[in-house]
């Protein structure tokens, strides 16, 4: 099984809240962050050029389940993986750790869209996109 | 069956990003608004002062399903329902549109909490909170 | 001397920060938000249609100083003025508070810009526009 | 004259707006984020410890010109100067470029305040603090 993309980003005080923890939607933000730093790895840019217009990704679901709290200037491992590369979309999944500790698990799904004069409407997802995601599948089963 | 509590947001242009449309964290923190706003509506403080402590909600997971894009000044209508009140948590439901349109519907757990100096742990939801919840919890069955 | 715009927002828990307060950067975000819908107030769209292009107003400056904490859930009271009509640009003054507490003071100054596909540039603040602002300046000496 | 201190940040999705651009209130929240890695540079945390309380630093006033826009994916260059060491306030200069192009120039004055339980008051920044921050002061004329 491939390893996943790796990244990690330091809790920036504006993401805390006065809980004394990062916010919860601040890590949904990290997710993204993430999401978007793979996608330069594999050189994919999130908004494609096509004939009349461009390929993008709007978000069509995300899920989060928080396992501990983050804070102030924690260190946070973020693991992004592609769940699934669906005809029209594509699942990502994150895990996020401090020093080991589980801070919390996600998922995001994308649609594959194209936005052109008249508005934005699903279309597959091109081959070279899915030859870029693949690498990265987990238990593609 | 119960209405459910309903409140509206404009979205602002902090709001928004370089897609031109309300930004998927902020639809998730604009459902985490009406869910403290539901709170101060039944009178449920958010920091709940208890002996030696005090209860709070720390949000164990989120889910968000995005139907369509909300885009600056929209009028956002907000419908919050309580879908589950377990043992020692509470999941809310979330329905967001404008205008009529489908913009997301999501839930949110939050565990009950004490939160004292020697930490926190999860204790069971409060009796007299279960009675102010029940009112507004849908297809309890 | 004419009355300035008055708004008021609450503190949500997102635009609050680990030391328990709502983060600087928030206020001033709340600013611009009062700013927005003093704009709507007085029928003047943020992005204008114009001949080729429209007219927006990317902000140039901004100040704040802050004279005492805001905290979750407290009501702010927002006025906003116009300092200045200036040629090219227009500043805004606001001033929060809360309960008679002044919490923050600031003004931010917006270029008056033709947005066309040849890029943006500055242009004199059409007539109607000053129109529309002039019975909000205040000390205009 | 000392160097002053440099890190850099990406521009993430969730800090741009629907004018395409990184929001005016992201790029102070930015300045703050490198003035939080100047102070881990220096190790002096945010919050000192001090007899029956700590040590904080509450922003007093922030201040910002924007001179051209900064979007999604730039790389913005920080460089941090310790502008001016007051008796109770130390005072931030940030300059922010993009591939030498300036983006936004700032100063922000925190005050050193003792956080006690009986409130929070102006004090004098210890000695230990001044010697840390002195190497960093541009212009101390």
């Amino acid at each position: 099984m491939p390893a996943p993309f790796q990244t990690s980003r330091r809790v920036e005080f504006r993401d805390t809240d006065a809980a004394g923890i990062m916010h919860f939607a601040s890590i949904m933000g990290l997710m993204e962050e993430a999401e978007h730093e793979f996608l330069r790895h594999i050189e994919l840019p999130l908004f494609l050029a096509a004939e009349g217009g461009k390929i993008s990704w709007p978000r069509v679901s995300a899920k989060c389940d928080f396992q501990s709290p983050a804070r102030f200037e924690d260190v946070i491992d973020i693991q992004v993986a592609v769940q699934r590369i669906g005809t029209k979309s594509v699942t990502y999944h994150f895990a996020l750790s401090c020093e080991q500790r589980p801070i919390a698990t996600g998922t995001m799904t994308a649609a594959c869209c194209f936005v052109g004069n008249d508005g934005i409407r699903p279309v597959p997802v091109p081959e070279d996109v899915v030859e870029k995601l693949a690498p990265y599948q987990q238990d593609p089963s």
